[in-house]
């Protein structure tokens, strides 16, 4: 074990995408459990669109981090000092961390995880934040019912692959909007999308259109912009748009209003936002009905794996430019 | 009787603000009812916002009134001549008879009104689809609780004036925007809003701070634009916002969409839209509602009469510059 543990702590708020100039990198000794406390060693860090929003000086569903203090993250980490009951040292946990390589946490703050099951980072994934986040976003808001469409932007990311294979195991169409060839055919043939729209090289509206000649009843949004608006434009009637997120947005310093919302009143359709957190005390529904799902090898939780402490900045930013196919983590131990 | 029937038909799409070479102004001999028909003397046409979209050939909660059709309008006239026993000569009635000076319809398309419980322009306004529109939105939609801010723009229009009138019948803060001191005095003094914002002459988001400072339960938006924007920039928790229209757009090319609805996100709150056309089999609730507060003194129901049936184009351009004060008719018998 190293004496030391390394931080990236927010230095500056942010004007566009992140850089390197935007923290600092601190050292410091590995901190001691205080009573009732255990010593997790990060092994996975959770790199998350919500991250740069949690960067801003704005208000929102969370404080913004600091200046100076650890960027906040989601981890997967062993336990390896112990001052509870509760765990033991080996154990394997998930929490919000932050991005260094050992925290002290309170055992109730932490997710004990079962690596046998899955690999560990899964449980950053499909099995964790993300995972709950499309079962809630789409089962709670969206409620897909037999038959319908449902269509997903940001469908090869961490959430969005998870709503198309829950859509699909709620017989309900899974369209999946997605940037290049690669990422189209991982959701068609590895996560059992019906179809697939490569944003980046093909007409969405004209694509919506064809893949969706009924309309689309849920609409579960990742990536706002012109998507959204393109999605807005093709709502069946009583469709259900749930608001997730806006990757291609939280870069900007303004963001791109929905000019078809209108759409909502032609169809008599609602929009509805949320974060996972308003969920938390259905967490272990989530977590058990995912676990179940991928047990019964129905659901597939794809991780793709950075390396190295220091490539933090680097490893985020490919979020935003659309370079991760599943859930990113950066790999620390 | 004249024996003539002077008509608006459609004569262009119009490009922003509609002009009188739009239109058509054609005279046609008086037509003659068939069987199980009657036929009505408009005395007053309706002018609604939600006419201008009518006019754009796109796809929308109904068909576009076609070139050269009679412009799409509601209207309260007296039964002339009966062909049917279901309506007698003289019965007071409203319909969807169009911008002319007498119209055939069936019995079934007509509701019969009584002129001696409210003047008869008052069933084309608070009484009749701006008032249905209110209930249905504000009380299906919108849910407000007692206690609950609800804040609605357009606040001296048809439909926003029962909206805050209904907030308040329900135990609800009343939070009104319209434009002027005039109009602010109004929704204040004789429809018993608890607060006016002036958004000519006020700063809107500095007032909702001051007014709603527990934030927005209710929205009820007839605007869209900027004032969208200030209010979701100050949602409560679990808000609703109900999109009921939004006339600063409804001259524009393209809508301005709000760019501020990822508050629908942070404040797990959501936006839902509506027309009052999918109430249909409802109807007769809204009517026994509204005319029972009304008969109560508890619904006013002011109307703003303009005179002259030549003067259609320029009574119904007053609703985009927002000259109206209560329901805005055209009274032309």
């Amino acid at each position: 074990v190293s004496a030391q543990n390394r931080q990236f702590r927010l230095g500056a708020r942010p004007d566009g995408p992140v850089k390197h100039s935007d923290f600092e990198l601190t050292t410091e000794p590995v901190p001691e459990p205080g009573e009732g406390e255990v010593l997790v060693r990060s092994e996975y860090i959770s790199l998350d669109p919500a991250m740069r929003g949690w960067m801003n000086d704005a208000r929102s569903y969370v404080p913004p981090v600091g200046l100076g203090e650890v960027m906040r993250a989601g981890v997967a980490g062993t336990v390896v000092a112990s001052n509870s009951d509760a765990l033991n040292a080996g154990d394997a946990v998930t929490g919000m961390l932050g991005v260094q390589e050992y925290a002290v946490a309170k055992p109730q703050a932490l997710i004990k995880v079962d690596p046998s099951l899955a690999p560990l980072p899964a449980y950053l994934g499909a099995l964790g934040m993300p995972g709950w986040t499309a079962y809630f976003g789409l089962l709670d808001i969206g409620k897909p019912q037999p038959g319908q469409t449902v269509l997903v932007s940001g469908a090869a990311g961490a959430v969005g692959g998870v709503v198309g294979q829950l859509a699909k195991l709620h017989d309900a169409r899974a369209v999946g909007i997605a940037g290049g060839p690669a990422k189209c055919e991982y959701i068609v043939q590895e996560l059992g999308f019906d179809v697939a729209i490569d944003y980046k090289h093909e007409d969405v509206p004209r694509k919506l259109r064809e893949h969706c000649p009924d309309g689309v009843d849920v609409y579960f949004d990742n990536v706002g912009g012109d998507i959204l608006d393109a999605a807005l434009a093709r709502l069946a009637r009583k469709a259900r748009v749930v608001i997730c997120g806006a990757i291609s947005q939280y870069n900007s310093a303004e963001f791109q209003g929905p000019k078809n919302y209108m759409s909502l009143l032609i169809n008599n359709a609602s929009m509805t936002g949320f974060v996972v957190f308003n969920y938390f005390s259905r967490y272990p529904e989530a977590i058990a009905a995912l676990t179940g799902w991928h047990a019964e090898g129905k659901l597939t939780a794809r991780v793709d794996v950075a390396e190295g402490f220091e490539n933090f900045v680097e490893t985020l930013n490919r979020l935003f430019k659309g370079e991760n196919t599943g859930k990113l983590v950066l790999k620390i131990a």
